[in-house]
């Protein structure tokens, strides 16, 4: 049976039209070789981590063990901020230490290290892309076999975001937020219909922007057009959407809007 | 020789900015580490079968046979809507029963299947997702060496879209539609040059909006800059073109909008 | 130890949302299936050669000697322009012959034939899409190990563009210009600070648009929020930046807008 090639997965906002994801392409495979390199998306917003923190949780979590995921959104880059190499439930993590990781570092058992043996990044590191000259190497060298022990020491302080998940105002209500509007204009909230099960069967309404929503449909299909429908989505999540269209535009809402949930028993009316 | 590694195209509407492709190459990983997986595209707009059933069927046709490809844009997704596995010219097709395979099942000898042995779905199926849940599961059993008469028994009413032929009028006079804008604002329309040949050498006009276009270019640079002209497009297509500039925006038309087409010989008038 | 698969990397203004790009990975892969292909950018702004010739040397020159580079913005498809097979650098480059190889062909040693085997296309070569009827099948042919010397003589005139040296108007003062405006909204002028070192000791004053400029940072997290900065770029040209945010949309400009430079020693005032 043949080795299988080291898989290498890229996460950032450095968008698509620039030289930036072919630099870091051209840096790993001058590297490594072997790698096989995979993008999960270069268009997350820029900046903007909490949001970042979500996507990337949401598709990493698919690759196989062994899988080296390299994750940038950077706003501090060239500061003080330290690189991370991180251990979470057998694939191992390359980002700044800025949250990104969030939901690596939520795993049992995960660990992070800072980044110190500068003999990993390129030789020349510029103040402005550390994508290229440090996380891109960085995950390279981990593909050709180099261990994280030998990156940096252990730290227990990297950065986790407190975001994903709803505070309780009161006996029956509760404020959340949005994680992300997608693609399709769905708004993503923090509220999981693992954590309040009783939105499937107990009256619950939603509130977001100047709009109430009070009934969970099964699936899209299930929707009448033009109305405002909570479902539960496919990353566990509640999700407020609008058949073939945008419930985004219609709400006039962002990632990072307030949601309030209230809820209570059918026969406590 | 080496074994060839199986070849994966993903084709769909779900953006690049989004956790869903990731996950999906993810899945397909997981299942089938030696898979070789090529983007097509995910920018289809979404919701538009008919323009990505033309899209898919442009693209599918240049791959190697043996290839699997995976195409999904899909409203339906949840409700009783099938999923598809289909084989034509050597190649395979993973799809929603949607009419998004239509260039393929039009090719002879062409065989689709309703998958109904849900053990080569994931384990459990969201209602919102089938691309990760589903149909990227089927495509890394297949690559994996799944036979697809495992997966499910012969359909004969597979949708089939009734898109691309335009209709004829009066005798000198044609109703057609717009396939698609592409990214340079050519407008893409489905009269085939070699079903309409005259075109070439005849008289002929091209009603789009409120504009008259009536000389066929051989190239882009042929073309005067600010004027409209009909093209031979590489998809064997009439294509509308304004050289170096959007004929989309200059016309106001979208995909779907009527193009109308008169034709007469020389010596006729 | 294995043999290293051949790497071709793809660099154009098809977009991501058409066919155009599929096409040719599937055309790639049919002439030589072994091929890793790696995507370096699509969206590169169409027709805009001098900032496709810019954004593709900042990023090939990052890939491991051997690789084989295609690169296609190419309006003068269809027309008399040739195409053109490089050799630089240890590199391999397949292009319309319009500039945008300038990088490549400004290396020591550089190579550059006019491709007139034809049988190295695909046999029917449309006259609007040579990236999937010429550059593919160039590329693919180059990776299954057909030598440049086969496929067409030595030209001395491939085109080579003159646009990034700054021109000096008097003893103090230089004009230069935007090479592009990148995803986050700097704007990457074409002073290399290799070039210019005295902006890092001595005073300087970029005028861009209505603003001035005159503090060098070292990196983005110095940066006070709502002020422009020059900063040394990841490419080696200076930047004019805006923390966190679009320094092109403050001041108004696209690549290809003019910048002063004016500088002087600080006991020289």
């Amino acid at each position: 049976m043949a080795t299988r090639r080291p898989l290498i997965t890229l996460t950032s906002d450095f968008g698509s039209a620039d030289h930036f994801v072919g630099a870091m392409k051209g840096v790993i495979l001058s590297i490594c070789p072997g790698a096989q390199i995979v993008d999960i998306t270069h268009e997350l917003r820029p900046y903007e981590i909490a949001e970042a923190a979500f996507t990337f949780g949401e598709a990493w979590r698919w690759f196989p063990k062994g899988t080296i995921h390299v994750a940038i959104v950077d706003p501090g880059v060239g500061s003080a901020r330290r690189p991370i190499v991180a251990e979470a439930a057998g694939h191992l993590f390359v980002a700044p230490d800025n949250g990104i990781l969030t939901s690596a570092l939520a795993q049992p058992k995960a660990k992070a290290r800072e980044v110190t043996k500068k003999s990993y990044f390129l030789r020349t590191v510029s103040t402005t892309f550390h994508g290229r000259d440090v996380f891109a190497p960085l995950a390279a060298h981990l593909a050709a076999g180099v261990r994280p022990a030998i990156m940096g020491d252990l730290v227990a302080d990297a950065l986790r975001l407190r975001i994903d998940k709803p505070g309780q105002t009161s006996k029956r209500q509760w404020t959340g937020t949005i994680l992300k509007i997608d693609r399709f204009g769905n708004v993503i909230t923090n509220f999981k219909l693992s954590e309040f099960p009783w939105i499937a069967t107990n009256r619950f309404v939603l509130t977001v922007g100047f709009e109430q929503v009070s009934v969970l449909a099964g699936h899209y299909a299930e929707c009448e057009y033009g109305e405002l429908y909570a479902i539960a989505g496919s990353s566990g999540y509640i999700e407020i959407v609008l058949r073939e269209s945008s419930a985004a535009r219609k709400l006039g809402v962002a990632a990072g809007a307030p949601v309030d949930l209230m809820g209570w028993a059918r026969e406590d009316r």
